[in-house]
């Protein structure tokens, strides 16, 4: 059989990976896609150790290699977004599939890349962006192709997940081992994108657009950070049965869907929560299926390099089936249009229970004030603590809510606040059982 | 597009779930398989209440199904050997694509099924066999295709979990829990093919096939059961920071493949340590992802009937490329000729770290005589417990050891049942740290 022949733009981590995980296991590749597949080009603009390019065809310009007619697919990975989409959008035209780890791209820019992409009849596959090396893209849309998606929620980065392990392992402040991670290697001299949820963002999205059909909407997510999570309230939400991570949440309601990225109390006893360190995992919840989860490294070169190699696998499919084979990368709305009407719903409309933590003054009565907001708002408390305090000092008290919608919470809180007894803002953390009834 | 014409044989539990589901969901699944999965007759023996037949051609005889010119696909779900089997070549014969969720039936007969269909140019596809609706197949064979797999373990019997579940969480006894699973419909009458192992050990070697693209080899397969597990090794394998878990492994070394389905203790931060209750995961290595793990219903009428119909929208997809879509589904030594030779080691090959526990008389020197034979077969101890006792009782002693080549503690149990000191048979329990140098 002749062979895929391949273009890697970036020699980074993730293309150095693919270079060499494409070389040393060619064999076993091979025989799964039915025909070798061969570096026929690679694009770089500095020197990786790790890869041995002898007898390779470089280039310092990414654009020789979308252009190049003796290439079949071409593989980006050199991130961002401008150059990148410009490269991309060149290899569509230029007729070469195309595969890449950009989730920022995807996210951003897919709807775009797919519709030209569809008309120009090639694929773009991005199991890479999420999830690192987690096949949970292909998983979602094939493997659990008999299925109406309810929700997915997953802890889908790294750093985010390290920082929270290590708070709760050791008593930690964020600073403070957000500081180690950066000093490891874990995390970027400028973590906004990690720590702040963009890149989880940039992955829900993504995942959301697959379980459910629709077109990326990566403008209207809500997305919350891991900075302002304190070590007190990874303790209480030990102390309640619960452990803090920080999800990516998408959920199908009658309304349409939910799609939030914040830091999240679930019970100790769901496999998730026992999901540590730089691991990625995302459960997802299927009509038929019902709980499911897709666990493994969600960074990291070589990891990432077994998702790029998966889509090339998918690439050569198509190559070998003349372009029929590609269906299940059209199912999306905005290429076809036969999807189901999803709004995503504005933050305050959705449904959750709450973690509260509060300072209070302690006087008499303070707890039936709050307890009165709260009733007033419709919200029904599960379950309180008050700590005991020395006369005159503030007590924290940590409350749990049933589920309730977050414009009431919204107003709870508004009024809490404003009350004499209650010290400074109420820290308040979402709260999902992730159960079969979800 | 025209449809795909799927005929059911057997309306029982996973029957009955894979009409309901491709009767729900058709719209979804038409999206995503890119034209509509109709189901043109089904045959059965008894009525399913859960079913609504009105409309569907129906027959009492499977045969029918598999002659019938009308049907592209025919989907097995009757169980059994014999009279499976049969229908299964019957179709293939008749140029008809087949789906089945029968492990027994594809690890005892897959080599002469999958060597019909290659022929004949039809797939057999089974990602119901192996652990109900989790897509590990596909992750597998797919997801997975970059990669080199070292090893795969997976808690894949649903009533064996069960049953260790709930004899750590409550202190019980083996014969009291399977009792209770009896009455609860989680165990057949005649447990046998679950509990000791037959069950994990078709789909174990199903998976090994797959992984290492090996020809299905059940026979060569090493199958332990769970009966012989008692509540103390449960409390004993607790204290030393270990889970007993009912395993399939299976390892590539230099000498070939691990193939074993065994009681064993594994540490309890493993994500396979947290998987309670009938829920089945599958821990697979691979050279360049890492470890993953894939987690869902291993059992049950919809959880299965997903995996089925996710076989039919592949079954699609090879329909709507002409045939040219199977290329993965080839790729298995048998049909095949181009993979490694990788023969089934047998049990006293294989390398693990052990569990032990004797009764030892309450005598000076036992525990040197004991240290002393382990020693001699080159067998080295990580951590002993020896209860106290009062004057003239039996001594639990409690041994783990490194790793170690099975003869070698086949020997070594050999000369310590011997000793006069030691009273019975030594109970041996095998360990695996499933991290990621294994």
């Amino acid at each position: 059989m002749k062979p895929v022949r391949v273009g890697i733009c970036g020699l980074g981590t993730v293309g150095g990976g693919t270079f060499n995980v494409l070389t040393r296991n060619a064999d076993e590749i091979a025989r799964r896609a039915g025909r070798p597949l061969v570096i026929e080009q690679v694009a770089h603009r500095s020197i990786n150790p790790a890869c041995d390019l002898t007898g390779i065809r470089t280039t310092k310009d990414v654009f020789e290699v979308a252009t190049n007619p003796d290439i079949d697919v071409v593989v980006e990975l050199i991130g961002g977004y401008d150059v990148a989409r410009e490269l991309v959008m060149m290899a569509i035209e230029n007729g070469k599939h195309v595969v890449t780890a950009n989730k920022a791209l995807i996210a951003v820019h897919g709807n775009e890349i797919f519709k030209a992409a569809h008309e120009k009849g090639v694929i773009v596959a991005f199991e890479a962006a999420v999830a690192g090396g987690i096949p949970v893209i292909k998983s979602l849309r094939e493997g659990l192709g008999a299925n109406r998606i309810s929700w997915v929620a997953g802890i889908i980065n790294g750093t985010g997940n390290y920082i929270l392990t290590h708070m709760r392992d050791e008593g930690r402040a964020f600073e403070d081992v957000l500081a180690e991670a950066q000093a490891l290697g874990y995390a970027e001299a400028d973590p906004t994108f990690d720590v702040e949820g963009i890149d989880a963002a940039h992955k829900l999205t993504i995942l959301a657009s697959i379980a459910y059909g629709v077109p990326l909407q990566f403008e209207k997510a809500y997305t919350e950070g891991i900075s302002r999570v304190t070590a007190e309230d990874v303790e209480q939400a030990d102390n309640l049965g619960y452990i803090i991570k920080h999800l990516g949440i998408s959920k199908r309601t009658g309304d349409g869907l939910e799609l939030r990225v914040h830091p999240t109390l679930i019970p100790k006893e769901r496999l998730l929560a026992s999901v540590h360190g730089v691991k990625n995992a995302i459960a997802v919840m299927g009509d038929a299926v019902g709980p499911t989860l897709y666990y493994g490294a969600g960074a990291g070169d070589e990891p990432t390099a077994s998702a790029v190699v998966a889509d090339l696998l998918d690439v050569a499919r198509d190559i070998s089936t003349e372009h029929r084979y590609r269906t299940p990368y059209l199912a999306f709305c905005g290429v076809t249009d036969d999807c189901d009407e999803l709004p995503i719903m504005p933050m305050e409309d959705i449904t959750t229970a709450y973690y509260l933590r509060l300072l209070a003054v302690d006087r008499p009565g303070v707890l039936a004030r709050v307890a009165t907001i709260l009733s007033e708002e419709g919200i029904s408390i599960e379950a309180l603590i008050q700590k005991e305090a020395t006369e005159g000092e503030l007590v924290p008290i940590i409350l749990l809510t049933h589920r309730t919608l977050e414009k009431h919470m919204n107003e709870a809180i508004r009024r809490i606040e404003s009350l004499a007894d209650i010290a400074g803002s109420v820290t308040r953390i979402r709260v999902e059982s992730l159960d079969e009834q979800d």
